[in-house]
């Protein structure tokens, strides 16, 4: 029973647990008309939930999307996000079962619920990572913060992307219609290989700041293993490598995954990995921490960056 | 697993399904400062979740809270705010599992998921109606219609309550802290005596006409059987006769439940809501329809009323 009744009614299956979360999106918070169109809207208030699913080694099933849309909003508008959501739900096998679409005075927001299933007892937390494990990303990071300061400085309508060059699309493209990574996911899952994991919504330091603290050890990334930052500096002629690295640190919402693998089934899973077409760049170590947690970044030049979740507390800046 | 990681992983039961629905409330679309404290639109958001797990005659066991918030707003406000959720999710013994809480510019917009367990292919649709069914609903109605007209009467604040008498208390408790029929619908469904069911959110007349059209047939109420509005009468003395059967028909969020039994097991029904002290009145029958689905009333004095989802057509007004 999906839409329709009080309730939609979802059949589980033996030997699965449900896997749930909620992630909100309201305008002039989490996305602006100058840079999201309202398919754009749509579609990465979907994929950030599926991201979810993604970061519990999870597969996406089923979605409820609670809308509230300020009047005055045109039709054709809600269409196109409507669109946008149903685009990125189809995209991943996901079944829109429910919701409710309610009128505001000001703030457009839209709600996304998504429940997803997991093998029973196989669910990867951000607290399974051992001192000694390997660190890994899933894939480029950056390249959605990239997308959304690129618009900005372009000014004008997320619909008027003319004169963008292919290498900027891409960006673009990164921003608005990010790509969740499930089938990493269930790699990690379904091969046993996975120890812990998480969704890069908030850019690569906050969030292995989350797998350092529930896992209570050390996170240490090395700047030469970060995934290669080419499409940023190729599209952006004037980013310094300083200012690239630091979109890949703290640029959010590109939706890889960060994870910790026992360190000596590294080139197995990256096998595995690589049979399925899908990035993995081992990118540092877990190592044990005898007081706080914490993240730290090997540059190139040797020096070790001590990273906050939200700024190089090297240099006290809050990006 | 509940908050602190992406998602939160549910078990389930074999034997059980999940069902699942998500309702959001929007200051100055559902709620007015006026007539809710912060505690009461906790509460409330909860609760008519809550009642759309009993319309299903499912047991509530999870929720996710996703709530936007304006800048500005107190930190006691929202303490309150969040107890009330608690308050209410803990009297109906469910987990608030998840969620996500962001600022917002200005609507403060609370969205909440249920998630309840209802044995495999049980749950009690909208659709199950049939010719000869008795129609009964579980409690009386109008009384939160009735709470919120006595406070936007009043004036002032939601906060200040002092000099209501002992009646009018009850009335505002129906609109601030209404009680979902968990324990009504579970018995609809354990005794298989239950044949379509609904949430009385917007009015009997309106869920008369759910009922109505997703079974394909007529709903024939009785003024005569309707529960007894003692209570709307004896708090309002300001009101007329014809004022209150209005706020029976068209008053929502009492959320009581309007279902259908076989007609000869209505008996056997009503017993068992007898021993388990829940109020029972059958209210009507349902009769097949050649043509469109509707809702009838026959009252009093033997006329009988075409009732509109949203008012008597009989009359051509809108309530």
């Amino acid at each position: 029973v999906g839409i329709g009744d009080d309730a939609a009614v979802l059949n589980g299956r033996s030997g699965f647990q449900w896997v749930v979360s909620c992630d909100t999106m309201v305008r002039d918070v989490h996305f602006k008309p100058e840079t999201m169109t309202y398919g754009a809207i749509g579609f990465k208030a979907m994929a950030s939930n599926i991201s979810d699913m993604a970061a519990m080694g999870a597969v996406p099933r089923f979605a409820l999307i609670a809308l509230s849309v300020p009047r005055g909003e045109r039709e054709e508008s809600l269409q196109e996000l409507y669109d946008g959501l149903y685009e990125c739900a189809g995209r991943y096998g996901v079944s829109i079962v429910g919701g409710d679409t309610t009128s505001c005075p000001a703030d457009m927001t839209i709600t996304v619920t998504v429940l997803g299933e997991v093998e029973t007892g196989k669910a990867l937390l951000r607290s399974g990572a051992r001192p000694g494990d390997t660190v890994f990303v899933t894939g480029p990071l950056g390249l959605a913060g990239a997308g959304l300061r690129l618009l900005l400085q372009r000014g004008g309508s997320a619909y008027d992307t003319g004169g963008l060059t292919e290498q900027q699309q891409l960006l673009v493209k990164a921003h608005q219609r990010p790509l969740p990574q499930v089938e990493a996911g269930r790699i990690l899952v379904t091969s046993g290989l996975g120890r812990a994991l998480n969704d890069i919504s908030d850019g690569l330091a906050s969030e292995a700041w989350e797998l350092a603290e529930a896992s209570r050890c050390r996170i240490e990334l090395v700047e030469e293993l970060l995934p290669p930052c080419r499409e940023l500096l190729a599209a952006c002629p004037d980013l310094t490598p300083a200012d690239a690295l630091r979109l890949m640190l703290y640029g959010g919402e590109d939706y890889q995954l960060v994870g910790t693998v026992e360190a000596g089934r590294t080139g197995e899973l990256a096998q595995l990995f690589a049979e399925a077409g899908l990035g993995f760049y081992p990118a540092g170590q877990v190592a044990a921490c005898s007081g706080s947690p914490g993240v730290t970044l090997e540059l190139r030049d040797g020096n070790v960056l001590s990273l906050g979740k939200r700024g190089y507390n090297h240099f006290g800046e809050d990006y």
